[in-house]
């Protein structure tokens, strides 16, 4: 699949090793020529994984046009897809300014299929590129962040396109939120401070399917956890699963370590900052930095670098709290991201949502829609056989049996 | 609110200890006098725990009559309900024929609703008696195996009533399946056998919550688990989970116990068994004997009973194999049932389901309904807090940024 | 083995059934003949597991006779065993002065070796019989609680028998202490109580074999759970394992369940009582009543029997305490004890220990021997090898480089 | 402690803020200046947690003097003891030569006590420089693998100072080894190949303590773990800790990844590796690189690195093997070795066990002594209340009781 040399083509091959789903998927999307003639935008974090994806549409006959902000790209491989051919929109070196005009050249192309990250690009074309959306046959959204607000576009009757969320794929959101993102997050918290969380206490916020990955990945490393809850079936949940159940406001003042697990901001507050005891971490997994107070951080004036990745602040009550990735999504910021099986799963929805609308989706009214169920389990059905696991097959009779009353 | 005495009052005694759901739920339906002037019936499994559903509901102004089959009958509770004054129809030592009798004179005293399980006594309702189905008001049911059959009912066109899903509410299905099922099946193998699991292989049938919790505290005790599934995300779930998966058919000739969660007729075969090593064991967990190929063994002629609730077979291929329960449910047959933490929750449900339809079930049309969603976060608040634990307020900032688009 | 009908012959049989290593280790000594013209006392539990290590003696060639106090004499199986010819000594009727006196009339049928539990009668022996001693080779003990004041005679230059520590045999205390007595401790709780212990915070005093299994299986079953220990390496470790650690005193307040595991007299208090929840639970695993405060409790006059094997007492702050089995180690005083296969280790151990000291014992200097470790390591291989298990042979190279400086 | 700054000053005080024990340590014997006028010499991997040692030593009273070889050196860390005055003999790039040159002039300072790490100096000092060992008070010892040949040299009469194996000690072996080494090591895997362990089979060799961990670790990761021993009590206690128990050349075809957990040389042998199923990896944990068969992978000539760390060679049976750090221990290697906690622990006790020395060394006669356990419970004291724990006073009365027969 990749035909050019250099660090970032071991580093794009090195993942393909590890994406068996998605090289099936390719092959026979290739094998059909299922995008041609198609122009597809991919704006993802821009990485060996997505890199991938990318190389994996152009087989397939669309042309590819990749975008993403600064802090989400790597620039070596920026610079290896460019060496392929695809045109690239970001650099690692833009500012804000910069980035956004980078987005608008992007959707400028003409994109007939976008895949979106948080639906930034899908918002800007709505409000600023109306005849473009017009066009389009449809887009796609990776995450729980962007397929919020997509929601609620439509129950404005804003939105203007079909999109499939993709994010909301059993083999997307469950894999990647309860053994992806909570395992690299909690493995990033043990590699950029060097210490264990054996013997502390952690509070996890939210107790979501990140949340729950957390909790179970802490205790397993020896943590006593505690969760904050806001919904009484997780809260119910979690102590069952043997945890301490409190508002954060009751476990701050022991709470060694904080990862906030909610996706939601303001989460943490500048009161639990200033509750924690001496030398307290905060540490957001899965969501971003909206969660964590940084103003009120930024504002003590007391900030200063002590490790790679970590930041100490003096609060108001005298004690030291460190922050870590400057509060945005720890294992995004300052590790690789997920582990590579976890994006071989919802790389390889991505393609085959493509594909979908490619076929279909100029027949589709404007909407949020689910990825299909047969795309959902012909993913699960590849990974689980790359994975040396079969599945059992339904018996005639067990087929009747469901359907006897 | 018990006012009788001996040892069935004892038991009911000891339920009601560990229910401070139902008995929250309890007082405030006596103080509002809910169901007076209603015919509420009871067909659940005739034990302690459900005998205090039974005088809640009594206690709320409901006349209250009960109904069970022989061998879901405990008869000392059965004699302390009649000494109570409610009308019971069950008795222990039923025959089938007898069964059916006890079952159409409870249907013949006229209810206005049932709680019902499996089903069986909403079917029996809808084949024999029409006209006082026409005069119900609503009915609800506690367990998987009678919603499904509800559910093709109603695709059927043959549904007459509103049947409130209590199963599927989360704070049942979930706590019941994932923490009770579980936990007290893998304790009935253990108590039944005086063996331990630690160094067995386990083949898990059916990895949905029930077969997730038994797979989970299988594992804990020491086990190998091997997890056999039809779903190809619930299989990559429990690969992820760290299990092998394969089919029944792959994994009989190593499955020292098999545990069958499916809750689906016909999962294990006369093939699976055949191919099992020598002394080995099932065991169904949450579902019944219609996982078993029982004809089969029955058919065999070798049985003979080897310790309580435990019997050996000569297979064909000449090994022996052990059965518990004569393949029932190994823990409502020769153990406890559930805990009473977990019944606390469902029976709460259950209270609560009938108020809502005596408050409005007569202008509902007929269909399976979801149980109502405050009532199930409600239940589970009272839990949690029972438990000690206390739920995080969600804050003004925060109901604003979930509406932000 | 067997050559009896009747429950207790198919109770005895199914223990033989998961005693693999116990049925290889009788096979040889009764082919060698090991024991022939030796009169063997086991003085064990006497229930169906230990029922076939007197078996495997007597068909070794030993004349077996068998003691047991009446409240650890299943009366079926000393039955079974005078059916088989055997000399028994035990009945579970007697009461404390009938005790004593079959344990002088066992004594005195006039032993060349001994097994002992708990060296009750070892102690017995030195004190009344000092003539009888003089001319037996040797005992064996089964227990820790044995081993301690038996290594006490020792230093006071008061024991004049070599006397093999089984229990500190690697595959004896390690594995009935971390596997056997935690799991069916925590399973006969389960099962005594019909509760769970998810989201319940159990105490676990002591973090020796046995509280490191409870503590263990306690969280896996959702519990949360706080280690009380006086030694600060046990106590670290506990720590590292994710528990809270402090003392009792501290704990006591929230203990909802106290499991004692210390074997160490007085290790509850009356103080620790009084602190306790409403409605918590007391209970012992591993070691006796003697940890609890017993006299205490029985001297509040409050005592009632709520359900087989628990007892309320109503403490003087008010509040209801319950203790299962009243005090008493609970896996064995009202479950069936340590799961078969951990017994099958330690009676095979038992069995070779007393082929050894019919072979050597007479050369031996009276004291408190550690098993072999050839017959430790022996009985483990074999166990393993029954599992399915096997070894990894070291090799030659391996072996000088263990040599090299 | 520190009066230097920049980024070594930053690294060294990052970790003395998680080394509690060592600050309290440090503190005592910086007033009772304990070390004064001796001239102690610290041979260990040299980074920012041994150097807090280092300055403790000084502190107290010592001339310290460092040495390192070169693939331990942190550079930057050399040169911040030196420009704090300390002599330090070590230096990333130097060669073998210049490594054995410096080590050379290290003892040619004329140590009275030595700290050395794998036995290396003491094993020098004793063949070049027997004049000065003759005037050496003693030394201690770090590591396991250091130990066992000093046990060696003691029963071939040829050590002729007094050493203390500090590696023996609870508080040291068991965390390192049970909880540093085993962490670090799985998430050093993780961290270098961006994979996750979910659904990967897993091989562990050796279930000593470092094996049990890297078990228990990878399994907590999703993995399946199949165990390799050569000692039957630690394979029946992996059998019960719920792993399948074979030898490597059993488990080879489907280990797609391996740990050496042994500390001894030749455990993975070509053959193994000829095995292993495409894409396997190879890592060590703890150990070194003697336990892989490097020489043979050298030898292939197919290596290529694929990615820092990670080297990628074709087998002769044509497939593809990955080996982490060159088989080096992964942690050490690759990572930041221990978390700063587990090494507070042993660099505490290798400072009492200098002081102990210092206080008593001179009339201990040669041999290898373990730490004295006073030293050892009050590392693990001053650790557990460090972390918020407690310990359980023992009262009189079970005082009394551990003493009565």
């Amino acid at each position: 699949m990749i035909d050019i040399t250099g660090a970032a083509a071991e580093r794009i091959a090195w993942a393909a090793r590890s994406m068996p789903v998605l090289e099936r998927v390719a092959k026979r999307l290739a094998e059909q020529g299922s995008l041609a003639g198609l122009r597809v935008g991919v704006s993802l974090v821009l990485e060996p994984k997505t890199a991938n994806l990318a190389l994996a549409l152009r087989d397939a006959g669309a042309e590819v046009v990749v975008a993403c902000n600064a802090s989400s790209t790597d620039q070596q491989v920026a610079e290896a897809l460019r060496g392929l051919g695809l045109r690239v929109f970001a650099d690692s070196s833009a500012d804000e300014a910069e980035d956004l005009r980078l987005a608008r050249e992007f959707l400028e192309t003409g994109l007939d299929i976008l895949i979106d990250d948080g639906a930034s690009v899908t918002r800007l074309a709505h409000r600023e590129y109306p005849e473009l959306v017009a066009k389009m046959i449809g887009a796609t959204e990776e995450t729980t962040s962007g397929v919020r607000p997509l929601r609620v576009m439509h129950d404005d009757g804003a939105l203007k396109l079909p999109v499939i969320a993709v994010n909301d794929a059993a083999s997307k959101y469950l894999f990647d939120n309860l053994y992806g993102t909570s395992q690299s997050c909690v493995m990033a918290f043990l590699d950029l401070t060097n210490l264990q969380l054996a013997g502390r206490t952690v509070a996890v916020v939210g107790y979501g399917w990140v949340g729950t990955g957390v909790a179970r990945d802490a205790a397993a490393m020896g943590a006593r956890v505690v969760v904050s809850e806001v919904d009484p079936v997780k809260a119910l949940r979690a102590l069952h699963d043997g945890y301490e159940v409190t508002g954060l406001g009751q476990a701050a003042p022991r709470a060694e370590v904080v990862f906030a697990c909610t996706g939601l901001a303001g989460v943490v507050t500048e009161s639990h900052v200033e509750a924690l005891p001496e030398g307290a971490f905060l540490c957001t997994a899965g969501g971003g930095a909206f969660e964590m107070p940084m103003d009120y951080l930024h504002g003590l004036g007391t900030r200063r670098g002590v490790r790679a990745a970590v930041d100490a602040y003096t609060t108001r009550s005298g004690r030291t709290v460190h922050v870590l990735s400057d509060g945005d999504c720890v294992n995004c910021a300052d590790a690789e991201g997920n582990p590579i099986e976890v994006m071989d799963l919802s790389l390889s929805l991505q393609a085959l949502a493509v594909e979908r609308l490619a076929a279909e989706g100029e027949d589709w009214a404007p909407g949020v829609y689910e990825l299909p169920a047969d795309i959902d389990r012909e993913v699960a059905r590849i990974r689980l056989e790359a994975a040396g696991g079969s599945l059992e097959p339904l018996t005639d009779a067990q087929r009747e049996a469901v359907r006897a009353w």
